[in-house]
Formats: C-alpha cells, structure tokens, sequence
C-alpha cells in the first residue's frame, strides 16, 4: 500500500467482555463481546472524522482475533499491518459495572499476542507514509519487547519525519508503579506532543504542573479536555 | 486505489431483522440486527477465501447503510464504490423461521437506496482493474434503473475483458414472472458463466436442462452446488 | 355495532423498533417490537379509563399488521372498522436511545398502507355512534388522501353533531414546514377543541400566544399540559 | 351485547412461564411470559378462523389477570363476560423444557381465581346468544364449585338449544384418577360432541372403542385427530 | 453437625421473579429468577463476612425449591436443617420495577411450604449450637403455626442462653394490621436484641420514639441505619 | 471437619463461557457464565445422588473464583479444601457450537491458579477422611507440578487405603500426544480403578481392547458406558 496515513497507531486491543447487567461480578451471567483498546479507540474515532487512520498490533490467531480486527476494520480503519500469532492468544478483559462500589476490570492479558510485539511489529513502510505516530503508555506496560517497541518507535519515526503523539493511560494494574514513572518520563522525552490530563500528570511527574510549564514534558504539550 | 480486484459485484444489502426464535411472526418480539444480500455474500466468502473482492451498492445515509457498509467491510471486502444517499433509505427484510410451516420474509425495500442505482454507480475504474464482476438475477428486479445499470454493466466489462458471472437467485416476491423469465433470458445471453441450479433452470427456462446442453445458456455455464 | 362510542380517532399506527439497549443506533443488535402511534395511544389511554374508544386505521395485511391491530384490540379499543390492504406494507419506526446525544427516529412509512387512507375509511356509520372524533396533525402528513381525510372527517363530523379535538403534533421530519404551517392553521379553524402546548403554538402559528387568546385558534381551545 | 356467538367456552388461563433455555427447571433462570389455557387456546384458534368465538373465566384482578384478558382479547375473542376477582390470584405455570427426559409442568393454581368459579360465572345471557358451549375435563377438576358449573352448564345449555362439546383433557396431576373416571363418564352422558383421542378414551372408560362404537359415548361423538 | 453456628435464622425464602425491563408489570414479558428472603439475606451477609450462618426452612420439594436451597448453600450458610415438603410449594413472588410509579410485589405463597412450618422445623440440636437466633416479623405473619414458631423458638432460645435478635420487617400486604402490631409488640417482649428503623418504630407501637426510649421495647434495643 | 467423604477428587475448574446462539464463534456476540471441569462435574454428580463428595482445587481469588466455588458449593459438595490464590487468575474457556462444522474450545488455562497446584493443595487430612480418591488425565497436562500432584497423590492414597480411580480423559489441545501417552500409562499403573472407553483406550494404549483383556491396564478395571 502506498496510501498516505494520517496517524498510525500501535497497541493492543482485547476482546471485552461487558455484563448486560450491572452488579457484583460475581452474579452476573450474560455477556455482551465487544473490543476495548486505547490505540484502536482513537483510530475508529479519527477514521469517523474521516482521517486516514491505521491501526498496527498483534492478535492472537483465534476467533477472537479475527474480530477485533474485523470489528477495527469495519470502522474503516486501515489494518493491513496487523499480524496473527498461532502461539499466543488475543487479550481478554471482563468489565464490572456498579451502581454504588467502584467498577473494577478483570484482565486475561498477561502472555497475550500483543504482548509479544516487538519492534518489527511496526515496519517501517507503514512508517514511511503516516504523518503521525500515536502511541500510549499502556504499551510499555505489556512486556519487555512492548517497551523496546515504543522507544524503538520512537526513534524511528524521528528518522522519517513522522510527528509522534503519547497518551500517557496510567494502568497501575498493569506494571510497578516506579517503573511506569520512570519509562513515561522518558517516553515523554522523545515524543511531540503528550496528552496531558492534570491529575495524571501530577501522578507521573510528581508535581502539579500549571498550564504554562506544561512544556516542560516535551517540545509541544497539548492539555487534553477530560 | 489501483488494486488488482479478483471479484467485483454491485447488487442490493439490506439490513435483516432475524427473530431471536421461532413461531408465527405476529408473536414474535425480538429481533436481532444482521445484513443480507446474495452479492456481498458472495463477496465476504470470497474475501475469508483470500481473494480480493469489491462489492458496489448505493444505501441510506442513515445508520442502518453505515451498518451494512461497515459489516461488509470489516469482512475485509473493498467498498470503496460504495455511495450513500440522502434520499432514501437502506432496504430492510425480516425474516420469519417457523419449525413446521414454511418460513417467509417480509420486505421493506420498495425504493430504497438501493433500487435507486443506475449504470453511473458502477464507474469504468472500478471495473478496470477487476478480473471477475458477478451480478445476480436480483438487482434487475429492483426497479428499471437497476435493470439498466446490469445490462450496462454486462456491455462495458466485455469491453474492458472482464468475465461476467450471474447468479440468476430467482426472486417471485419481487417482480412478475414473465418479465422475470424474459430478463434473465436475455441476460444470460450476455453472461460468460452463469451458476445454475437445475431446479431454477427448468423454471427459468421453461425447460428440463440436461447437463450436456447446459451451454446452450451461454457460452460457459456450470452447474452451482445447491 | 351500534354501540355508542366516547371517542373515535383516526390515524397511522406503526411497529416500533426499540432497542435493548442506548447508543448509536449502527452499533445497536437487539431490538424488541412495540406499536407506536398517537392517536392508538390515545384510544389505548381512554380504554384503559374505562370510556368506550374505537381507533381507525388501514394496515398492511402482513403479520406487523396484525400484530399493531391485535395489540391495540387487546387493550380493550373498539378496532371494528380496522382494515388491511394487500397493496402497501404496515409503517415502521427505528427508536434510537441516546444517554448524551439527542435520541432520533428512523422512519419506514412512505407509502405505507396507513398513507393511503382516504376519506372513505372513516364511514359515517361510525361517526354517527361517536360523541368526539380525535385527529392529530400528523395524518395530513402522510399523503395527500390523508390531507383529504383529515377536512373531510371534520366536516361530517359537524353534520353528525361530533365534537372534533386536534393535537397538532408537528412532525418536523415528515413535511415541508410551510405546508405544515398553513394545513394546521386551516385544520384549526374547523376542530372545537384543540390541545395547545404554548411552544408548538408558537411554531405552528408564529407568534406567542398568550393565554387570552388561545380562543383565536378556533372556538373552544385549552393548553394541554406539557 | 346482543351479538350472536359461534362458540361459547368457560374454564381457566393462566400465565404459563416458559423457559428461555432447555435443561432441568432449577438451572434455567430466564423465563418468557405467555398464557396458557385449553378453553382459551380454543377460542382464539377458532377467532382466527374467522368464528366469533367468546371466553368466559374469573380472573385475580392483578397485572397477571389483565395480561391473559388482554391477550385474548387482542385475538378478537368476545371477553365481556371475564370477571376480576380480588380475593383470589390469577393461576400460574412453570413449563420446563428438556430434550432427553420428559418435560413437566409446575402449577401454582390451588386456590385460583378461576378455582372460584362457580355456576353464575356463565350468566344465561350469554347461553342465550350461542350456538356451542365448548367445555373441557380441566374445568371439573379445579374444584367442587368448579364441577357445579360444569354440570350446571350442560343442563342449561340444553334449555337454550346450545350444543355442547366436550374435550376431556385428562390431568393426572390435578385430581384423584377414579373421581376424574367417575366425574367424566358422568358429564360424557351430558354433552353432544366429544372430542375423543382414542388412547385417552381408554384410559378414562377402562376400555378400547372401535371406531363404531364411538357413538356409546354420547349421542354425537367424532374422533379428533391427534 | 457439631459445628458452632454463629448466627441461627429462620424463615422463608421465595423464589423471586425480578422483570428485565422496568414498566407496569402487564407490559413486562421477561423474568429473571433470583431469591428473595430477609432472614436468608441476612445469613448470605453474615457468610460473606466470614460468619458461621445456618438458614432453616421448609420448601417445596420443587425445583424450585432445590434451587432457593442450592443457592443460599452456594453462598456459603449451612442449610442442613431444610427440609422439603412434598405436599406445598415453594413461594414465588414478581417483582415490579416502575420509574415513575410505585413499585409493587405479587405473592404466591399463601399456602406455600414455608408457610406450614412450626415449632418442630427447628430442632434443638441446632439451637443448642448457636450463639444468635435471627428472626424477623415476617415470619408470624405467614401463619398460626408459624406463629407459634416464632415464639416457641425465643422460649426456647433463652433456655439454651442464646441471644435472639428480631428485624420487625413490616408487611401490610401479608396480615391485617392490628394483628401484627400485637404480635409484634408480644414479640419484642421476648427477643435480646431489636433492630429499628424509627419510621417502622411509630408504625408498629402507634407513637415517636426518641432515641433515649429505645430501650423501652426490650432489654436491648438498637436503631438500624436505613 | 471429620466427617466421612465418599469420594474426593482433585482438579481444574474454569468459568465457561457459552454462546447464546449457535454459529462460528467470531460472529456471537453474547455469553452465559457456566462452570466446567470434569472433576466436578463428578462430585457435583455424586452428591445428587446423596454421596458425600469433596472437590479440591486452587482458584484465582477474583469473582470468577468466587463463582466456581460457589457454584459447586450450592450443589452439595464439599469446597472447604479449595484455596484462592492471589497471583493468579481462575482459568476459562470459550464453547463454540456450530450446527454442521465441529465444535471447538478455546481455553484462558495457560498459568492459572489451577495450574499452580502442587501436592500440597491436597492434605493429609482430606485424604485421611476419604473412601476414594478421583483423579483425572487432564490434571497431568496443566504444568509440571499439576504432574508431581497426581503422581504423589496416588502414593499418599495407598498410604492410607484410599481406593483411586482415574478418569484419563485424553486433551490433545492441552500437551504433546507422546507425553500424554507415557504420563498415562504410569498413572494407570498406580490407579485401582480405571474409566475406559475403548476409543480412547486404542488412543492412549496404541493398541486395541478386548473386553476380557482390559485388566492389563491396572489391578481393576471397569469400562465406562459411552
């Protein structure tokens, strides 16, 4: 494909599965499938406004697979990139919903396909047409290899030209608090423009950041609304 | 885009309203959300095959067509010749299952997107750079635009060396039987395969088809599986 | 019949598609059959008051129509005079349930069997048993016929001694604003009672009205409350 | 009313609760609400023939009693005669589904509002208008005033020139074996017409009937086919 | 057994159908089975909290009543002490969600195998175990011999030096009115510990408690937060 | 607790999620929550027909474990040597049923909490309680310590007379077929009672049965009916 690619996105997306109730997860017994993932939500989102948008991960190559990636492309997403991995499974996650007590994710992730990526998961031609590179900060929290991939990313989008963009998405779930502080702050480095939430900016840097330092996290910090 | 497409076809997909059981459809009060339609079908089958297929349609712009477009599409079929219409809406079928009486359907499809195509919707481009196009026997039932638009379509990828395949998919419930028989009768004629199924080539043709003078319908027809 | 009947009413009843559950209506699946109608949801009201009600429609002759006519049968409205027209299908409407957007319809009525009401479908035998007729300014939408029904129904009804109440119900979707505007206002000048909400006024007449001379619309108007 | 009536019939309806899924009753969790009722059952099958056909039965003046008048009103059975009793519940069932072991049915309709009725819940103004009076063996067994009025029923109904008919229903589950022989036998006598499945025909007269001597069983008593 | 039980309760428990969907029950066509009983959810509460919690009842030998069994068991409160009663069923009871409206319930547990318990379904052996007996007002309402249930067991209770604790639970719907207040009123003469809700308070003795009076309905009295 | 087990049984249990509908499993959208495991399943199986059986295994402590337990639990079976581990989840699995294609399973087992057990999830005292020890062939296959359980499991119930049986249960998705068969063929050896079906006998064995010849296979051998 020679296409132009407005942003291009790596990252995992896992089948979701949501309860048609809300309650204890316990008691609850029906389940509606559905995907979840941060980097595919901005994608369908961005190709809804009519960008070109593309969408890079791994999936396991089981049914589950096959729909998150048919569920992506359907939204019109550009997928050609993703691969399917016979030897590890697509990523799973069960959603509480509570009226009163706090919702609460269940996570089948660990050993899933995309947390095997690993820098050649990200070619370079895609590179080479897309404008943007989006990543998060969910990424790094998969593996070893997720963690190379991002920096890797990084430094190779720099290369050609590409514009990259971070959504920090502070999973605590995920990975060693004093670990994900001390990659996001180095990821944040090396990207243009960071997605900065004022409360998980104070979480990650440890101070509040007021709106005219907020370019102390990198060349171009943008202050997302949330 | 100037990718090769093995199968291209244009045909009408609406939005199917399957009852989530069985009975008369009177008593029936839930339905679940699908698509139906012989060419895109055609189309996602050959796409899970591995083939490049393009399916063309015109649908409301309205939520029901981006459901159908994006169903077919997240099936990896190329709808990009798809178009959508302000004027008229996505056609839609419900669908009866009965366990003892014969199941029917019930179309709400009478001016529709869909039986608002004419020979413009299929453009040169599409079919320069496709191997195969596949019509059906339903799309000149549709209206006379539509009837148009296959014989048209038939006469321009003779032109651009495409072979034509039709599925005649008799429809009783859409057009009179006589002018049903007349049509398929000339189209045929202009087709380089065509799918027969012997049941509805004695009712087509009025006559018996031994396997040997299947050809007489045009000049390479095989017999459809069925 | 020669029962005495409170309140007789015309007017479309159509299947309604409501989903399980809220959300942009391409990414609804499940959806559950209900009527929808004002002028049946009247009669139902009235019914269920214990006055005597009798509802006029034409249906398709198909299983939605028996379902729209079993229904409302069912809660106890006289639907005698109910009939079914093998040439034209029972209307339909999608419900869109929103949580932050605002909720939309989806409308398949063009040209559904309730269009095609004409004068005749009110016979005289009914309106001499009916102490009111209850119309809506939805009908005239439907289709010229329909128009004629609506001033030919209010003129018999005067011939027969009927009390004649209008709900205006504008329905922007359905008709052109002027035609809307100008039928309505004519429609008013013949109806004795006419249920006024003060915003719809407004809309319908162009100018606020105050409650002292609501009576301008017509001999005997109250506001509805809203 | 003054209406005639084509058959007149009595007996109890309840709410039947059907299972969403097969398998053994204390696992299914989800169930659907319908009605279930011989004489109802009967009536509405006989409505959609196109017969006037009218039900009479006492019903819990609860949402589950309007539920079943409202349902076969809606089939277009003349229900004016039902009556509401608050004292009494309307009568329940639980069907259970299984595809290997015999499925069961769990009553909750001791002490019914149907169980109540007695010989003034068919007033002679209804007999008057009828031409059959359709009676079955569940009636007798629901209770002593019950079985008054079915006896009371045959005898009146002779006086208005009503034919009866007679479908014996045998319901093991809901009274002693020989009062149901005894009781049977003994209305047998009274009816014209009865509906006879030749295996329950041995069961409740103690012997095999030729198709002959069918005939001993009344003075007009066809086979109906099962 | 010869475990401890911490907390020793009594009484019935429904199987309880609860609607898909909120509206007047009449519209509602889906249940969900669940269990619904104040002395069991007070074991199930206790259980969860790591409690030795023992239910006693009597049910019906249904699947439902297996069912109400298997669930309370699962939930981890000794039910070794339920007996099954083949003689009555186990009580139901449908709930009704309304938005707007006043929600209703709908018993069918008159006569219900519950409602035949008496002194003896609680056998010594399992109060001589027990540090608390919980019962609730619920439980005398049902019927004379649980009446006599309920008193019997706080006799006896003392005798084994067992606190017993009584949640008044009102229920209008399933006794007359002064009998409750002088049952309930006798009843709390007898019990250790009484739970109140000040509103049900002025209810069931007929005046406003201060908070400083509490202690006049028996030897210890606290408020339950509602 | 000192109270006799009939049979005790040891393995893997995991929340099975089970289509609604039937058809390939990238195209069902809905799931209800069950439980499988061939281990309970025989105890839940047991204690219907009022043995006293126990189930042991290792469970995520997240509500899926809650709900395996509670599940087994509810049935009559004893759970109170079941362990809850904090740093793993309970195990899952997909059905898929198709009405013409096979049937498959997808599994979330690879490091659950089961596959974690080791000899001592199985004490001394449970076994000193027990008449007979189940075990399965899918035990074996979860990890290396799941294999050094079963091994010394047989040892330590002949230490204290315990009668084992084994169920062998060959899983081809879960390890290599030659481990399968050698690990098997041990196991056979240490069992009393072995659970063959002929089929799976030729399988496991490389060779097939007679009936008269199956006590090679261990000390008492009984073929199980299937």
């Amino acid at each position: 494909m020679n296409d132009e690619i407005d942003v291009l996105t790596i990252g995992e997306t896992m089948v979701l599965l949501n309860p048609h109730e809300s309650g204890p997860m316990r008691h609850v017994v029906d389940f509606r499938k559905r995907i979840g993932g941060a980097e595919s939500n901005m994608a369908v989102g961005l190709a809804r406004l009519d960008h070109d948008a593309a969408w890079i991960s791994r999936l396991g190559s089981d049914p589950h697979g096959q729909y998150v990636r048919d569920t992506i492309r359907g939204a019109g997403v550009d997928t050609q990139y993703v691969t399917f991995d016979a030897e590890a499974p697509t990523g799973l996650m069960f959603k509480e919903r509570r009226e009163l007590a706090e919702s609460r994710v269940y996570y089948y992730r660990d050993d899933s396909a995309a947390s095997r990526m690993a820098p050649d998961d990200l070619p370079d031609e895609a590179l080479a047409n897309a404008r943007y590179l989006h990543l998060t900060g969910i990424t790094p929290a998969l593996s070893e290899s997720c963690r190379e991939l991002v920096f890797d990313a990084t430094r190779r989008a720099q290369e050609h030209g590409v514009t990259v963009s971070l959504d920090p998405n502070l999973r605590f779930k995920l990975w060693d608090e004093t670990m994900m502080r001390e990659t996001l702050l180095s990821l944040v480095e090396e990207c243009d423009v960071v997605l900065l939430v004022s409360k998980r900016v104070r979480c990650c840097s440890g101070r509040t950041i007021p709106n005219a330092s907020q370019r102390s996290f990198g060349p171009s910090v943008r202050t997302k609304l949330s």
